[in-house]
Order: structure tokens, then sequence, then C-alpha cells
């Protein structure tokens, strides 16, 4: 049995690691914290069936679990993981702390110098169907935006056999309230998101840039060293990001355009999707003809992608791809990378 | 031209009523007060085509306008409709701090002391279809609350025909977000309201309590001493009401539950209603068969009802009373209001 | 483990079944049953991750399964329940076809003939929270209505406890829209629906009134008959029923308004409430304070219960009642039996 | 006064054109037509105050009007509008079947023959910004699509001034559901739309390409024939359009992403669009730091646009144009353009 504590157990992640903890046969609930809340019950805070006592981090029993997630906001995030790391334990980090590889980046982005820079280095970027087997070794994993979770996963491909023409790649992506977290806010006050559409933090602004920009970065060098002797490696690839908020409280799609080489337009993009993912228990990549929307993966741990050709455009590809931003997004992601850390079945807790 | 000032034009009754006056083709509005978004644009606090400057209270020309309407929370508007008073001016108040004659009864559901007590006698509670000739007349009028608008409306008939066997009346009513105003809090946050529905303040406990009491007794007494002699004078009404929110930004709905007497239980309620409401230009009672919802009558200034007698149950009654909660609830009303007062057409703006 | 197959698996209580199924570790979906769609994949028909294949009915293999849900309309259901039973196998119906026991009264009510009244004297009312012993044994079990599974649960200890002194209890009860079924029709689209809140078969005339009466007066029954040899045994409960129309997908929530007698004016009906349903783990009695939300009930098996004095009104009690109404008020109750039916964990699959 | 009929009045289109003329001065509706609901009032169909009796086509008084809207779907439309024109009135068409010159692209993307080819000649695209004088004169208007309505108005300033360095233009599209129209079908059903997010008819085969790829083009060559002596006369522009069905009733926006050629990378493009649009009453150009959403146009005929530079990648630009799809959209646009053929106050009935 694994033995897990919750930093941060009142917000909509931490509730819903409760109830994924809930269906898990190999994990059990230690702590759940939350230092305005703590003295009460989670069933007191949320409408949700969990009587989990809340407790104040100082009274965090570290020793008596293996493995905690910290759904804390950045910064406060990382201070409390250090905690953990210094009790011998491990930890899956649900903030931006430990996404970002450069802290001279995390400080450009995120406007606060990081308070423990000294761990970037050793950090894992939870994006398991990509750094599954650091994972599965790794005392600290970041786990991934839900932004970046959708988008990444849905060009990894293309990424992978370096088919882009055009170092800029559009994401036009539409998430879910919940994204935005529990604390009440004008911008999430239900007669202001609903029956309305709201882009916001566009033109190459959104901090999500810069996690998914180092991934795209990542997985494109490494094949384009391997197989064009870096020829393309000066190029680095930018994402062109578009959030919007939706009047919806879970669920995130990115409709994602591309321009493909003269090479790649040659080829199947689906067949070759479905072969990348294939054996991802978490990835499906729907069957030609239909379209993935963001009912195709709510409630799931699941990626949901569509890959779509363009009628008279051949160097142009689209491709959907949809998560639920709490699941695959958040929390289940976290979970799926616990299991790896712990060398369980990855699908435990998340069917 | 009715020259027009609006104290709190920034809370969702207040751009409704901005919104209302931009139709109306005799009235105009002169300034929009916003304590905290003084300097700034309507449009600048509030996604709306209105350019209004905002300006602070100690800013508002009040010698320049005619009336003014007051969307401030209650106590606070008191203290500023006293100043429109002083000034000369007539005023609409949209608070609950004129709606109650008796400043015990305020004292006791508000929780403080009434800032203006000496007001009250002469404040005309603004339910028009009620008190018309008085609001004609009057220089502050209490514009009702949505809740017991539309559980008012819906009763109406039955009162003043002494219909009620039962002196416990059930209302059970659901309002829209916006009802709960603009100021972000959790309970009405859209993760939190979205895909639920919630009651509360259930158990007799409700503010709208003591005016809709006070209103189904005035209504009651009125006629009861008139035809019975005052035999049953002693029997005061109440009202048993469970308010919900509902996850939908505006609209409400009251479903009414009463018994008859048994004189009443042979009478056609529906042809009663048609008839006491036949020339009020903001009632609609619905044909046979036809049920009202919300719909019926968002974004409109009606009050939309239905009657359905209970197959088995003759002496049971069901009315279904729907209203816009900005608009015939709060800034519609106000601005019928105001048309009475000024003796121009009822409808101008609300068409 | 239990061989289990559905009819009818496209519409929303079959697509629930097969995504509870996939978590139960003691049953196996044999076959899945969707007469216009065989020949296709679950996947292909709605937006799930069940590539399950769909068959015709005359192609079910009945002998290699234990029991069949049914979640086909009435009348086409009991017909294919025949079929099953006619095979040896057992079956969960979640029609209205084995709710009522007396068939005259289901002709009443559903307008056509049942086509084999000779199964209901054996079928067992499926409200696993009255009947669970009966329906260990059953071959057939008639799985409760959503609205009934609300209101039954929310007033079985006043029942039981013989405390009202009106046999008129009011039911105002709130659906979500899953419950009308998938079928395209104008009075479900989402524009007619969305932003408004529309009550529809109101004044005691909806087919759930037989199903709940029939409950109410046996559970009555049983209780009035042994504590007061039959004083009351004449009089029959009634149930004023009016159901809405809520803008969500899923949950259903009942406002209950009963008069209690003398004596049970003196007791505490919280305490009551939570002893009645300890031990049940599917009934949920707030604490004290707190208010049922369908939020507490949704994508759970749970009917969440509180329980509401009344301020200044001592013989009148409030209840509010949540459940999801296609888990606890249809797919997630009928799992629940199988799991009864079968002596295993009734918490299988459903936690 | 201007005497109206509209065919087709039973649809959202319909109906809020009946709203919209109940509030201008200067038109009044002489018939409504529904082949499907003659006999019966408009209110009878819709929950709706309008008594309007409902007519067949074969009925409709055309000796009596001025000109008819038609609000029936595509070739139907054209048929009825024909009678219109040979009554010798006037018609704006809100259908498909007058927007495209060609016959020949008509049935490429309509796929059946145009009826009446021979008026496609006279009739005139109803993009009031673009054609007001043409409309003025014209006996049939083409009333543009709600898409192309959204994109074109976006896209405006920069084709008139040449900008584009790229043929391609990428609109990510996302549209409340009353633009599918009011006839039942799954994918419009509430439980499929609610809490999700659906792309359609993506890859560059929605219908609306064809419309709005002419009018790219159009405005397109006229400049640049002029200014450039036919040196781009050859380069097509072409439109990537992804729609994307919003759990909404009513509301439209499109984001536009574009790549400027290097002069016009220099331009102050917040000022280009504010210059551009100066004078126009129902085009709102939001201060710089705004943004558009659907709420800032919902319920208006307002087109509102917002202009995004992108940091750090200087030839790229962002636009955001949201607008109500059933006002300025449909119904609202189409009476703007009544306003213009007759001559009147543009704004009437439209504030």
């Amino acid at each position: 049995m694994i033995q897990v504590g919750i930093f941060g157990a009142t917000g909509y992640t931490g509730v819903e690691l409760v109830k994924l903890l809930n269906r898990h046969t190999k994990a059990r609930l230690v702590f759940a914290h939350s230092e305005s809340n703590a003295g009460a019950r989670l069933s007191d805070v949320l409408p949700c069936p969990y009587d989990t006592p809340l407790i104040k981090a100082d009274d965090a029993p570290l020793g008596a679990v293996d493995v905690v997630f910290s759904c804390l906001p950045h910064a406060a995030s990382a201070e409390l993981c250090k905690r953990v790391l210094d009790a011998g334990k491990r930890v899956v980090d649900l903030s931006a702390d430990f996404r970002l590889r450069d802290p001279a980046v995390y400080e450009q982005w995120y406007k606060h110098t990081h308070p423990h820079p000294e761990l970037l280095a050793e950090a894992v970027y939870g994006l398991t169907e990509v750094y599954r087997s650091d994972i599965a070794d790794a005392r600290i994993v970041g786990n991934p935006g839900c932004y970046p979770t959708s988008i990444l996963l849905g060009l990894l491909p293309l990424l992978e056999l370096d088919a882009l023409a055009d170092p800029v790649i559009i994401a036009d992506s539409k998430s879910g309230v919940s994204g935005a977290g529990r604390k009440p806010q004008l911008s999430t006050s239900f007669v202001e998101v609903n029956e309305s559409l709201a882009p916001y933090s566009i033109g190459h602004i959104h901090r999500h840039v810069s996690e998914i920009e180092q991934e795209l970065n990542a997985a494109h060098r490494s094949v384009s060293s391997m197989d064009k002797n870096g020829a393309s490696d000066d190029r680095s690839l930018s994402i062109l990001f578009s959030p919007h908020l939706l009047p919806i409280s879970r669920g995130m799609l990115s409709m994602l355009y591309v321009r493909l080489t003269p090479q790649a337009v040659q080829a199947d993009w689906h067949s070759l999707y479905t072969r990348r993912y294939e054996g991802e228990p978490f990835v499906r990549v729907l069957p030609k003809g239909q379209i993935s929307t963001i009912a195709h993966a709510s409630n799931t741990n699941l990626a949901v992608i569509s890959v779509h050709p363009v009628l008279g455009m051949p160097d142009r590809l689209q491709i959907v791809s949809s998560i639920d931003n709490l699941v695959k997004g958040a929390s289940g992601q976290a979970l799926q990378n616990m299991n790896v850390m712990f060398g369980i079945d990855e699908c435990e807790g998340l069917r």
C-alpha cells in the first residue's frame, strides 16, 4: 500500500485527487492539508462525500507517507515540496514550480525568484508519455500544466518525426473554469462566464508558453540532432497560443494548426499518430472521420486526439486534442505518475 | 425629458437600467455613480457598449436630475436616497431600505437600525399592479424584491378574493445567479453553481419573508375587513418560502401551492386570474394548458403566470409565476414605476 | 465473475451502466444491445472510450449471461425481459414495466395493456434500502424511477414512524435533462432548455405519481397496521408532485414539504433520519446546518438528504433529497441491486 | 410605415425578427408565415409574448407589404423570394440562396441546382459595412451568414490595406447553438452539447467557406488592382476555417490569425481598425488592452472587435471578432439592411 499525503486538498485538483485515490486499490490517503480549513473535514468545505479531516502543514505526518502530492500555488508549493524531500519522501508537484528546467526562464515568466533552484536539475517533467522511465526513478515530478498536456500530446508525433515546415505552431485552446482554481474572483463568477466565451492572455504572453516551448524544443532537438546532423538545430519552435475561458466546469480542447514539410505532406498522419500512441493506455486516437470533443475526455484520464488533413491545402494539418483539465490535465496524470514511480499498474485508480 | 441619475451603476441591476434607459425615448441618463470605479467608463468595468463615465457620489449633480435610481446595498442606499430627497428630487430605491413599513421588522430581519426610519411612512411599496396610484404621487418608491414580485403577483387574485383555506402558503422559488449581485463570492462562482441546484435560506428565514408576509397580509386584510366584517382579520398569512440558486444568469420561477376555501373550490381560477390582470401591460396569464417557464419571461418586464388545478385534489391549486429577476424583479419594474411617477406611458422603454 | 448483458446500451442509462461495469471487479459485460445501431461499436455512437460491439436482440447470447439489465422503453422492455427469464436468467429492468404491482394501475397510467401481467406478482421493487432481502432472491427487479427514488428515500423515516398529519405530501422536484432520454425532441434541445426552468406534468398527472403513491402507502400501511391496529389504515397518502426540467445534464433534487402529527413535532428528526440510514452505504444524511444540493450527489450512487425544521412553524418539516438521476436514480441503483442479487459487496463498482 | 412580412417566423431568426420589429417605430409586421404551424399563434409555438397569427405561404398578403424577410432553409427560400419579387416587392433573404454570385459555386457547396440562378446577378451581399450603397437600391439582399459576418468584419481593414503576407488566413470560430436552427437533432440536444465543445466541419469543408472566400477575394481584388497594378491579382486568399459548437444559446466569436507583409508590420493596426470603423454604428473596436468576448456582443447588433499584436512575433496579428449570431449574424443585420433599403435611420429598432 502506497501511503499518500496531499498539500492543498480543498482546491479542485486536491478534491479530484481524493476522489481518484478513493478508487485506488493500492494507495491510501494518510493526510489532507488545508491551511485555512484545518480542523474541518473535507465534506464541510465542499459538497462531497469525503469526511477526511484537514490539517495544517506543520502537522503533516511526513514520516508516515511514501509520496506527497502538492496542489498548492507556485512558490508556496516549492517550499513545502522541499520539506517532503528533506523527510526522505517523494513528491508530485502540480504547481509550475518544477516544470521549467531553467530558473531564469521561471523568473521571467513567474516574476519571482525560484525558492529552490537547486532542485530543478533533478526534477522530471511529468508528461508520462514522454518521460516515463525518468519518472520511475524521480524524487520530484513536475506535473505538467493542463494546456501543455493537451498541446504537447497533440503535437508529439509531428515533433518526433521532424515534420514541421513553419516554426510557429498555432494552438487555439479552450478551457473549463475549474482550471482557474477555486478562489472567488470576478472573472470566474457564474454570470460573467455563463453564455460567453472569453479569450485571455493572448498574444504569446500566457505563462504556459514557457513550458510548452521548452518541451516542443526538447522533442524537436532530440530528433533533429539525431536525424539531420543539426541542420535544423538552430531553428527554435514557438507556440502562438490563445487560451479561452469556456462556460463549462471541466474539460479542455486544443485546436492545433501546423504546416508540414514537403516530405511530411506525403505521410498518412492518422496512421502515424495511431502507431505512436499504440500501447499508451491514456491516449486515444479517434478513427478517421471522427472529431475529438471535450465530451470524449471528460471525467477520464484520456487525451483524445483526432487528425485532420485540410481539403485543398495539402501542407496543412489540423489536430484536435481534448483532455479533462482536472484529470489528465492535473490530478489523473499526477496519479498516473505516482503509479509509474512505484512500479504498479499505470492504470490503477484511473479506469 | 426626464433627467435620471443612477447610484450603483456597475452592479447587474445598474447596468440593466442603463440598457433600458438607452431605449427610453423620454428619459435621459444624466449621471452614473460607482464609488469604486469612479473615473472609468461603464464599458471599462463590464463587457457592454455604454461609455458612460462613472462618478463618485459626492460629484453627483443632484440638481440636474428629476429622479434617482439607487442600486446600492441596503443601509448604504437609504443614506444616499436621503440626499436625493434633500435636494428636492424623487427616488426609486432598489434596495430593501424602503420596502418594509415597520422599522422594527426591518431591524429584526436586516440586523441593523434603519438609517432613516422617519422616511418609511411615506415610502410606497413599488409593486405597480397594486400601488399604481400611490406610486404616481410618491417621493420615495421602495422597489420590490425579485422573489416578492414573482410570489405576490402569483397570489394576488387569490388574496383579493379571500380564497385561502390554509394560512400557510408554500412558495418553492428558483432564481438565476444575477440575483445574488456582482461581488465575487464562492457560492456564486461558476464551478460551484454550474451543473447543480442549491436550496438556501430555507426554513422560513430568508429576508424576503418579511416583505412577502407584509404584503400578503396587507392584501388579505383589505379584502377580509371589507367582505367579512373582520372575521378572518386575526388570521395572519405566512409564506413557507424555499429559494434555490439555479445555474442560469437571469430569470426566476415560483411554484406556489395553496389550499382553497370550500367556496373558492367552485371558481374557475384561470378566468379569475385572466380577468384580474386584464389591462395590466406587464402581467401575462397563459392560456389553459400552457405552463409558465423562465424562458417565457426572460429579457422582458413580464410576469408570466399559469394556473393549475390538481387532478383528484379539488381544494388544491398550483400557480407558476415567472419573471426576469433583473427586469420585472428589479430594473424594469423600477423604470415602470418611474414612468408612473412622471405620468408617461407605463410601457415606455420596456417593450 | 458475474456475466452481464445490456438491452438498450446506447441510451444514457445504458452507457452509464457500461461505465460502471468497467470499474466492477466481479462482473463482466458479455453483450450490449442496440437494435438501431447493431454492427457499430458503442464508441461510434457516443463520445465514450468503450469499443463494445453492439448487437441485435435476436443475437443476444442469453445462455452466456447470468443477468441482463434492460434499459429499453416500457412495453418493449417487458417483452425482452420475458425472453431473459425464459432462458433461465435474472433481470433488472430499468423501465417502468415491473415497478407497479397492479396491472390495472399500470394500464391507467401507461395507457396500454401490460405485455406480461403474470410476472408482476413476483417482481420486486428495487428500492434497495427497503426491499434488500427480497431483491436478493428476485428473478425480476423493477428498478425504481429517478423521481420516486429521490422522494421515497427522503420520506422513508417519516413514513416508517407514521409521522404525517396531512395525507398530501408536496414534492417539488427538479431534474437534469438526461432523465428525458437520448431521443432528439424539441423540449430537450439545447436552446429550449438552456437559461430556463420548465415545470411539466404538474397537477398530479406525472406517471411517477402511481409508483410513488404505491410505495408511500406500502410503507405507511406496514407501520400503521403494526402500531395502531389499523386506525389510520383507511387514510391513503398522496403526493402533490411537481417535476421541473433543469438546465443541467444530470442530477435531481426534491424539496419535500410535510406536516407532522403532534407527537412527531416533539421528535429530533435529524437524529431519526441519521439513525434510520446508519449503515446504509448509499444514503448520506448531512450534518445539521448543511443543505443538500445536486452537486452533493452528482456522479455518485448516493442519496444525499438534509432535514430542516421551519422557524415559527413547528408542525412543518422540509426535507431535501438529492441524487444523480443516472446513478442512484437508474444505473447505479440497478448495479447495487445486481450486487445484492448475487450476494457480493453491495458497493462493488459504485465507490 | 414600412409594411413587413416574414417567411419562416417560428425559427430562432424568425422570432428574433418579430422581437426586433416590435421595437421598431417605423415598421409594422403584416404577416408571419409558418407552413407547419399555420393557424396557431406565435406564442403557442414558442415561449414568447407575441400572439401573432401564423399563416400558410399561399395566404401571405404579398400585395400588402413593402418587404419580406425570408428565414426559410436554402432552396425553399429562393422559391418564395421569387414570389415576392414577382409581386413587385423587395426581399431580404436570410438563407444562403442569394449570397453567392456564381451558380456553379452554389451548386458545388450546396449540392443542388439553384432554383433561380437568373436572380443572382442582381442580388446584393448584405454586409452593410461594405455594400451599403448597393443595398439601398437592391431588390434582393442576400443577408450574410453568421460566421462570414464575424470573420469578414474582423479582416476588412487588413484586406482593404492589402496587408496579408500569407494567402491562408486561419479563423477559429465558436458559435452558440441557435445557429444550428430549431429542428430537433441529436447533435444539438442539451445533454450532447452541455459541458462540451465540439469542432465540426473542419478541414476547409464548411459551406460558409465559399461565402467567406468570395468576399475575401472581392475585397482584396478591388484594392490590389487599384494599388498595385495587379501584381497580387493572381494570388487568391483562402480561409482555414474551424467552426466549433459552444454550450451557449447565442453568440459567436472568431479568433483570426494572419501574417503581415513587411510594410504592414510597421503599422499601428489598432488605429487603422478604429479609423476604418469610425462612424459605423454597429462595429465597435475595443480600446487597446481589452479583449472582445461573446458577452460584449450578446443581444446587440454589434460586431465587437479587438486587435492584438503578438509578443516576439512582429509579423503576426490576432483579431478577435464577436457578434450575436441571431442579431448582427442574422436578424439584426437583416433589419439594418431593411433600414438602409428604405432610407431611414440605420439604427432604428436596433439600439
